[in-house]
């Protein structure tokens, strides 16, 4: 794929603003919705058991994020995600800090055994630790990877059947055969919290609008990293750089995306 | 009314900043507090059930916001609703995706059936379910009505014993008699994820310094969108957008609002 | 202690990026990370009593914040102090509303009582209802005190055995026989909601590279203040102003910070 791809599925997500259900953390849960709208989505965060299978019915995609997660979360988490498979809705799994506690660890297992995830986006220690490789955590921080991240995300799709991204300096997306990488994105990204959730989030309102995971994950990040790029030539300090952001995601030209997408294909891998 | 009530109740809430007890959704809740203060009240949020009455006993107003709502939380609501009603004090209904799930649909008419609710303020989709227009609500966007909103909004106040506001590009607020209109506002409000909960929060402090509802209601609106005015001029995007908005309610003379206030009386309806 | 302290603590935390786990409220917990982040630590934020021993084991500090706290929360901070307690992990309270309500009064006596914290951070009137003192407090307004607030800080720590800060146009720090004043800090401050929850966060950054709990809380009260000065120069209203402080958190220099810190010590008390 090349910028083109990433540039249409923008138009079209601009056109029909699909609504994106998010169960997500309480830290950045402001951010998620925003940068939705920025991105030309309508986001909805609703967790309550008794409405969860109603409110994912009319989205485009369901964002499931364990950033604060607790055991009643998780399972308003499958419920909806039940209905989303039911429906073929495509469901976006961000594994915040699995590795890093028992609970998140398992959670995040049971969400991959229980549901069929569409999109699996985390960075490269819970990544690892999804597909069993030597992987360290610390709190939600990055972590690190023994292996290479390209075997440990084509791993980890095999093992769950969805297309998996781990975010880095440069990202990889993988369906298990096809590896895309994506170079788009500035080192301020890392000094914000959340960014790895609006990623997330982006991921959902490009699904929403493809069929293709694959092509649209690696959209979606590198229309992020794009807007990241953009945003750090004025940005003072994290803050002045998360509104340059969010005010580039909801500025930019699908052109714009087009040039200047840096998503390449990987091959012999 | 005209811009001069808008004025003197600006001034009167700096003066006496009132507390304003508010138990609403996660995913505002930060702009909400902010923009209280802005505004010139104390924001405070309170949902244990073991402390909402005695919160709510110091304040001047109680705002109730479904965003995020759970079981538990509406009967927090309740509560703290009965109480405020007990001591006379103004509570102010968001009901945020009335009409999109079950959950929140029976919620609202819960909350509007068990306590006396001195404003209600919602967009189209939400009172129009309320007053069981024909609407039409996706999520928690905005929603469309059949009918014309003066309509919807007076149904829904002669139900409800409220007074009704319907936010759009012209506010309809309406106690069931006289319906006024508000014309201050900018498109770029739409944009930025909590500008309705955030107009609930300025109807709560302007309500805590008034006794008639459907002024200070119309008041806080024209405040809110007088500032959305002034900040979309130097707005790059939402974000820079929601800092200009904030600032500006911070820093805006009485006396402008009452020059620039935009409320209309709409007679012959 | 002079500036000089603060400096080398600045300069070890950026160095050492310690994790400073939050249990805190959902009003401001994002500020509380993104803060952490700029100061040059990790933030977590995680309260369900299945991971809170897991996920403080592997921190530098743990902040417990009762802003919106309920009594399933509060068992939760119980938890996780008890556990660090056991590792010698400094424990952090900003004990929010104490006065206000009775379960915001009982919570914070709880935890005092039955966890041994590092260091106590609140307002005037917090600080003077945990110390008996007499205190009004309104909400989560700074409250007043009518007694000298040297001698009720001394007393909370007497009370408590923790370091106590009072914040306020000149913040008062004592670990009950030493006293220190911070008068770094800017009017804005308290027009923006969680400044008062952004300084725990503080406390427990600096408190994590440190063995002197006195210290390192000045030095964090004052690394906070000198932003907030340098933030206000150009600031336009609470937003632009929050957006301003972080920047400057991110971007100040210890040598900045061992020049300009006003800590000073206060004898003959």
């Amino acid at each position: 794929m090349d910028g083109k791809t990433a540039a249409e599925l923008l138009t079209k997500l601009r056109a029909e603003k699909p609504v994106i259900h998010h169960i997500t953390n309480y830290v950045t849960v402001n951010d998620c919705a925003n940068i939705t709208i920025c991105a030309g989505a309508s986001p909805v965060m609703a967790e309550s058991i008794e409405e969860v299978e109603e409110m994912v019915a009319i989205a485009g995609a369901l964002v499931l994020n364990i950033g604060t997660l607790s055991p009643g979360q998780v399972d308003s988490m499958l419920i909806a995600g039940k209905k989303a498979n039911e429906l073929g809705i495509p469901v976006i799994l961000d594994p915040v800090g699995a590795g890093a506690t028992t609970l998140r660890t398992k959670s995040a297992f049971k969400l991959t055994e229980e549901l069929l995830i569409s999109v699996i986006k985390g960075n490269a220690g819970e990544i690892g630790t999804l597909s069993g490789a030597k992987a360290t955590v610390r709190g939600v921080d990055s972590g690190s990877l023994e292996d290479d991240p390209i075997v440990v995300a084509m791993k980890c799709s095999e093992l769950t059947g969805a297309v998996v991204a781990i975010s880095g300096a440069k990202d990889i997306v993988t369906d298990g055969k096809r590896v895309l990488s994506v170079e788009n994105g500035h080192a301020m990204m890392g000094n914000l919290s959340g960014t790895g959730c609006m990623a997330a989030s982006l991921s959902g309102a490009f699904a929403a609008v493809s069929d293709d995971y694959l092509e649209s994950t690696a959209s979606a990040l590198a229309f992020f990293g794009l807007c990241g790029e953009k945003a750090s030539v004025y940005a003072k300090g994290p803050y002045s750089f998360r509104t340059g952001l969010c005010d580039e995601l909801y500025r930019l030209k699908p052109v714009e995306l087009g040039v200047d997408a840096k998503v390449k294909e990987i091959n012999n891998v």
